[in-house]
């Protein structure tokens, strides 16, 4: 049996997940956020010291950390206006269930990391593995990330309660900022715990439905493959034709 | 016959909606924009002054137009985000259809103008005969205009065209601004002409589910009762029931 | 020797400064924030109780919390575009010298207070004896707080520096938010930190007209005088004209 | 003499500017707005074909239609925050002194000009004949365009008009945008004409010290060099240290 750490597991998990999906002739790649993503990225810097990444493939961050680390790893850095079809995006995850929907936002980056995804060809999740989890909602209980337009929280929280949330919080920004936390395009972020979601799609849906939303942090039959760090070091592998793999 | 201008018959619609639809315990009131709104306030002072709106009325703008003929009629002024119910709002359209959806958001103002509506008891539209229409998108052809994350304007773009959208384009901002138009919220517009609408129930859904959209310019199911000004003096009016009534 | 808390200090020093500059016949009155500020809000819900306060009277926040408190305290709510001239203004502050000089933007909120302030015909600080300082620098050490379009945080940090701040860092959302803190108006905060500051007045100045920053946290010359609340239960007044007064 | 018409005039303008000013060794290099700048790009896309353009060398656009030129024309396009040092900008001018100082912002995207040019260590400005002045104010009377915050418009508004300016007016959006222009900082414009201008640097800083103002559209003392095409087909060239050349 192993004797690795979480960190070695989560280190094992992001370079089997880059090994894999990193395309030979990649041309553009998303890069999210989370602390097995930072493992990812010592990866590409790896296999491009070893000349195995395309010259002129582009990096695109999905916020802030991930500019950093591609910028720090000497990559060429993009942006997602100027690239709308990206290769593959690997990316982190606040809960991952069975059918690798995924609860993203808990930095309040969910819309860059969803505009991403989206536009990404491949969408490969890294996470250590308390974020593997059965139903969306189980574990991750300050509830699901959504942005909202700013004069329209009041209206969206009131949506909320009546959708039966169990708890309908506007985030606030701590010690750092004073009133609600504000996202990179300018708006507020509510967060809505909903208990164990029996249907992520229909919750999904209706959400963004709502005036006033401009996404929601469940990300839905977006991920084609996750990886998950374990604390005895191996790595739990799931795809989307909902096979498991266990790498030790 | 009437002998009546057409800045007449848009008096006349706005003087019907206000007498009919203005309630005698008002406590907070959506103002919103268009030519035949300004004669909504005209109406709505001159029952000030004779002491018929009750003294509390709050009146809540959907832009800056708003705004300032609220201001200017003495008016106490609100914030929509500080009043996420109101009894009846006021507001004009591009083009109304036969069951009283429409297309709004020429002004680039379609967020606030749609957070208003949703969020009022009643919501009544008044415009002049040429917003009088069967099908959206069969005289309004520069588009329904759609709220878009600066970000994802390209892939935004790209999903409208896949749509079936016959004509896409960024609004740009004229001789006033270089480069697109900004919105309040600090968003683009995208003006996507699908030509005559079949469905715009599914096409409105179908628009605001995609990444990257804010809000759509199809205002679906929201209005109570439309007042149209005729060229010949009379007003039309229809109500969501899908009965007609011409006032002379 | 009074036996007051803290925190009944804080009030004493809140009470008197509303009881000294409230005026009479007040329309506008601006309501900062923090916790000393609380209290002022308290004495004007007891004032307006005893009918003490003008019916017409408005109250323009200086942000999140001021609103939360002018809403919950019942009283009449103004946004500061729509009155840009204020009677008298009540806020507190991270540190105040002996020219009633101070540092504000610990929460970030730094524009909209100065707005407030400087829209004021009168600027009173009330505070804790822990803001009240000598030299602005010496107890506040984490720095002047910047407001910085986001595009241009690199350039004012390299500005700052050169400018001799001993310390220069882009304030970080926390767990709140990855990445950067965004303020309410979309911009981002840098805290530079410059020791004790020698000359506020040609400090101010030189930080505000580098291209990039919207404001400085380095409010000069406007506060007409400033209560602070000490920890034995008195009160410390000081006044633009140099004089100091206990008040036990 | 010459037969050029203005279009050649202005092309050679921009040719002669790029021959003289783009190094050979290049590495950051800023991109303006205005009709003449388009000339520029051709004139490097021309140069990048025959392998004069170092292959790493970045270009930074200072808006939507520069970022357009660039990615059109095949080059590397960056972003200001991520290279705070340029070789070189080249930009248009609303308007030119003889000291060559100039105003820019009549498209509402001098903040990103502004900073671009900053951040560059030459400024070259090309523009045609009629942006060649002796005085700021005595050609361009539209006004000094001036970038605030919009909260603060109202405010800024007053100060401006008791510094003295002639004209105050809040730049509209036109057909396009109902309400005011929101620049791509989330900003409004103020457009304030103050006749012809005795004291550009004064007035700048007067202007900039506004609370609420962020920008300016005076542009003092930054242009290294100015190259105008003029109606006959010549090139006048001026540069910082007051020299003048007629280019045939």
């Amino acid at each position: 049996m192993a004797t690795l750490t979480v960190e070695d597991a989560k280190k094992l998990a992001a370079y089997t997940a880059i090994d894999t999906h990193f395309p030979a002739d990649a041309k553009v790649v998303g890069i999210g956020s989370g602390s097995t993503v930072v493992y990812c990225v010592d990866r590409i810097v790896e296999k491009k010291a070893k000349g195995e990444i395309p010259d002129g493939c582009v990096f695109i961050p999905t916020g802030f950390q991930s500019k950093e680390l591609i910028i720090n790893g000497g990559l060429n850095l993009g942006a997602i206006d100027g690239y709308p079809v990206l290769d593959v995006a690997f990316d982190g995850a606040d809960e991952v269930d069975s059918d690798l929907n995924c609860i993203k936002g808990g930095g309040a980056c969910l819309f860059q990391e969803k505009l991403v995804a989206i536009c990404a060809k491949k969408f490969v999740l890294v996470a250590d593995y308390r974020k593997n989890s059965e139903k969306l909602g189980a574990q991750w209980i300050q509830g699901v990330p959504i942005e909202v337009v700013p004069l329209a929280h009041a209206k969206v929280s009131a949506d909320l309660k009546a959708m039966g949330a169990l708890n309908v919080t506007l985030r606030l920004g701590g010690k750092a900022k004073a009133g609600p936390v504000i996202t990179d395009n300018c708006n507020t972020i509510i967060d809505a715990h909903f208990g164990a979601i029996a249907d992520p799609v229909e919750l999904a849906t209706k959400i963004k439905m709502l005036v006033g939303v401009v996404e929601v942090g469940l990300f839905i039959q977006m991920a084609d493959a996750a990886y998950f760090g374990n604390e005895n070091g191996s790595v739990t592998a799931k795809f989307n034709d909902g096979s498991v793999k266990l790498i030790e």
